[in-house]
């Protein structure tokens, strides 16, 4: 399973395509359309998130309602791309207008403009922009289909704003709730003291980060492979959250305290009643590169949003004359968006996982086949 | 380019096919086969890496010590397969042999089993086994050779041992030293703490992890790429890390620590002063999914070896009671060889990602490339 | 580069993504839309050819003309799709509409049902369609601005209709008006009988199929390469020619004719005066997997239209009962639209394997790393 | 499933590796050497084909003749090599000997030299070489046996040599008979003429080329897909075939023939008898992209042995003076190997087709999905 995304920030669309989906899996567009919405929510969004409301038009690869076996094309139109048109469309326009010269720290913009030589930086940001994700939104709603259909579910939540952390570990059947809170956050003491740092940040033209914390829930033992080193689950996933805009650091399971603990007190010993089980799930899920069976656990670190109100020294590559950055956005933190589109990464790498494993043509077929492993 | 690596543990040889090299790269055997045994080195390690002291025999690929710009294959004969011949060996051989069935919780041994239906866990630890590594060093250390060419260059430290940590900054020229240590630590007092760390577990049966940190010098900006999620730099570096047995988390500059941080904190500012460059780098080198010039920074978290003298809990799968796992090994600690290891495998896919935007057949043309990138 | 393509026949849309182009190259639209309206064109085209008018709509990685970099998006609208919504929409449409049972001898359809698991070959045929190469042909004409940029074009004829062969041979220069004929054939002597072949196959519920020449002129040797299979200029290049719909041969230089001759008379002498040159072509300007500088010559033969008004026998494989064929579509032949089809396929293929071997982020640097070639 | 292949045809040894083998498939090393033997056989070779009898060693992924589900690497030694050890060791050699500047006509050798900035082409044929197929050999012949397991055979036959055609139609029991004549051919007296044939072109020191046909008995329909341009079965298996060394052509069923027929005598018509079948094959077992379920029939044109005894024009690129190019080889022609060559691709090509459809990680997995197949 691939998807393959284009479509920039203020253009017409973002478009996806996704191959490799089975024929027959029934696509529920009103959830896409959810998910959507979440990854535009959050305390602490600027004012762009409440021009779009970001809906999915499904092109081709789905007849009344089922797939089809061959390519799913989609679309979620930009609609700020009528106050664009004459700014960005592929046809003659004046790119005179909206330049943004002033490049900003912790984008694209400096390097993007030598690589592609080019004068403006508008013309690397609205690629390289995080909008971007409302495609990988859709690809990753449309793998958790996919996966629901054989029992497997993505959920997670928002473990910390800046240095508001939540220290509780929470049961599955508890993510859910995220959702209903306006920072994805699990703890109310610790989501209101993380709304006030907001506040404070938002007044003093900051941003702010967190750490995100991704589960997966009923996923058979044997998906990735101990036998090379390119097709290890751990490899592919956390590969996957490296590639979110903002995302600079993952960890699987006990991550980067299991490199201070003692081998005894991290390595999950294995039990029989039945079949096979532990105790304990330090390894989050994933050993010799191989789902195990436990549950997946994968926290990812976002940096905080990088266009700061309050303008960061640069330079005007225009004149190459000492400037302050630009502010193209004015969100203080992104967090719950982040939330949104880890679980949807996740959730595609996995369905890809899924896809090379079983094959199939069909759902029946691979459900069959998922049913039959061992 | 790519690396594609075969063999066993105790098998004939370790095998490695790299495509996509330039013809007229010169290759320095001597120093391949130094990585390799740095590979092996380290205070902690058990009794096979005393058996084998690898050196890498090159099958094809180099003519007069220049590359073709074919296929480079090359082997790693394992020395001890003399001892393992009837054990292992592709014809006939005795299965009964040496069978491990007391799976080893931390290793792919009860999840292989079930994936590529066996009963002795041989048949898979065989291959999962972190001795595979001694092809990527391979492959990496030539990667290095091609970077050097170019003025790149890769070196790395042990940062922490289990929870004794060097809380040090060090500039890159001071990296190289760290091979100079038993445990590749730059902070001598640390280093010394760390290994009575090492003499206590191993009194104890126990077995430690820690965090290494890689660097990488020298790279000109706008490797990888803003434009597909796919191709993005920091995606593809901290995937390879991943796939490396052990390691459990990564991240690149400030990393989690980023999270923490309000923006103003975080995002190096641009100055000019003839050309672009930057007074901080908490980016870690990588903006937009691309190199921006500066230092690549990576952290990764190794956990402690899954081995243990002492024994975990864990099932026979012979007749599923409960039993004390095989020790196979007896490391108490491999942060040395995990330090190598990454280094290489960030040769190898900064090499790759080289080369995709370079093009180029021969090292000449590869040169003048390179040079041409503003 | 790489085409991605979705659609169905009478879904909303053709959808392609192009990945890979450099940033900076000018697209001309008008001059894509003259290769889709030649698509449509032809002696011996049914209904549907009337219906749509096909033009692109570029919906991203383009602004003001010029590319960006980012990954290309296009449409090619369905005009037809305002007919069959009700039929085929992705939403809730009534599928016992417009069934296809009787399934088609030389089509997808059986196969396809049971592979996919469907009772209604529409399910299948909506995208194994020819419709399909709509897209390509996009792409194709996009690939040929790139290659034009390098002094490369991309042209052909139709050399055969059934039985009627036309035997010359003709200069590269003529081949462009091949494209002001009805039925894309140079000896206006042998596309008359070609007519009348058609008018009679027509007045009997037949079909024809035919001989197609796509050449390339202006390429520089050493595309392609000689060091791994997967590589080779040939293999890629009838590989993409055999992805088309409906063809079942290719060659290249005197392809099946070279079997029957000795090699002294088939093998091109090289001569030098200033530059390396031959006086005869018989390679098909390929060797050893690798362009060699002369003109590549491909022939490919296409299979005659599937779809027979007079109906051939087969099954209805809703109860498995003896039946005449359905006639979905009513063209005797479509030997123009192969030929743009080809030339589209042959555009995009020797771009992708030029932007492998040159690299490159915009296309002044493309122009550069090209001239620079020997 | 991938094969990777190294090696240089005076080197130490060819390699391959094969990713993606399910466990448990049973490796009949005997077999392997009889084709590889076949490879090396046939009316009209030279002199090297009996200095080495080649022989695979499997250096990993098997244990006890079992795959482990690991990457397969083996090596095909060249008895040659301590003959031209001096002149091509990957360590320091003697690259003033044995030099090739005298480029031959047909050949990598003048494009190889400039594109890989050489002064000798020994350096670039050495890899160019069909020696390589060597190691698809090994490949497809492991290939043949996953296949079988499944009741999937392939087989073949040399049509024509030179001019001589044997004009029958041969049922599928019957192809093997081919590998106990000489020239592979299956009716005796064309055989003789064409024995004649080469004994006259010898004593001119003239070469000839063939036509080969490939059959594949036993594979049920659905392999390949009609749903992306890339995944269609008969792109991927006649780019297989048109990787192979001196193929100028390929065709599938009536291939060539079908472009000058009438769609009523083309198109193989639909019966049902319980299951579904045809009277006739000139689909040559493919339609819209996948197998059908009848024989898969595959045509490919080899051109003449390019290197000839009589020497043909060229240019010697040390002084860019007229010469005679140089006579590496003393081949007459080569159908029978190419003949094995041609089933080895057509065989590795199809089994990963099959892998990709039925995934599964240990044969009986792959043999339970494959039977379930409709």
């Amino acid at each position: 399973m691939k998807l393959t995304t284009a479509g920039e920030s203020h253009g017409k669309a973002l478009i996806g395509i996704i191959e490799g989906l089975p024929s027959n899996l029934k696509i529920d567009v009103e959830e896409i359309n959810r998910y959507l919405a979440l990854r535009q929510s959050g305390y602490g969004r600027g004012g762009r998130q409440k021009i779009e409301k970001d809906t999915v038009e499904i092109i081709s690869g789905v007849r009344n309602l089922l797939t089809l076996g061959s390519p799913l094309s989609f679309a979620v139109r930009n609609k700020d791309y009528e106050n664009w048109r004459e700014v960005v469309a592929p046809e003659g326009c004046d790119t005179q207008q909206r330049q943004l010269t002033k490049v900003r720290p912790g984008h694209a913009d400096l390097t993007g403009v030598l690589k592609y030589d080019q004068t403006d930086a508008r013309n690397i940001l609205e690629r390289a922009s995080a909008r971007e994700t409302a495609a990988r939104v859709v690809g990753g709603s449309i793998a958790r289909q996919y996966l629901k259909a054989l029992g497997v579910e993505v959920s997670g939540y928002v473990k910390s704003v800046g240095n508001v952390v939540d220290p509780h570990i929470y049961a599955f059947e508890r993510l859910s709730e995220a959702k209903n809170h306006l920072l994805f956050m699990l703890d109310g003491e610790k989501e209101r003291e993380a709304e006030k740092l907001l506040d404070k940040l938002k007044a003093e033209g900051d941003t702010a980060g967190g750490i995100i914390e991704i589960r997966v829930k009923g996923l058979k033992s044997g998906f990735g492979s101990c036998m090379q080193y390119s097709t290890k689950l751990d490899a592919i996933l956390c590969g996957a959250i490296m590639s979110v805009q903002a995302i600079k650091g993952v960890e699987v399971g006990l991550g980067f305290e299991a490199a201070k603990k003692e081998g005894s007190k991290v390595h999950d010993e294995i039990y029989y009643d039945g079949g096979y089980f532990r105790k304990t799930n330090n390894a989050g899920g994933i050993e010799g590169g191989m789902s195990n069976g436990e549950e997946i656990v994968l926290r990812a670190a976002m940096k905080p949003i990088p266009t700061l109100m309050k303008g960061l020294n640069t330079v005007d590559i225009s004149n190459n004359q000492p400037a302050k950055a630009a502010g193209e956005r004015s969100d203080v933190a992104a967090v719950c968006a982040a939330e949104i589109i880890l679980e949807s990464v996740v959730a595609f790498a996995l369905a890809d996982m899924v896809s090379q494993r079983l094959g199939g043509d069909n759902m029946g077929e691979v459900l069959e086949r998922y049913n039959a492993l061992r």
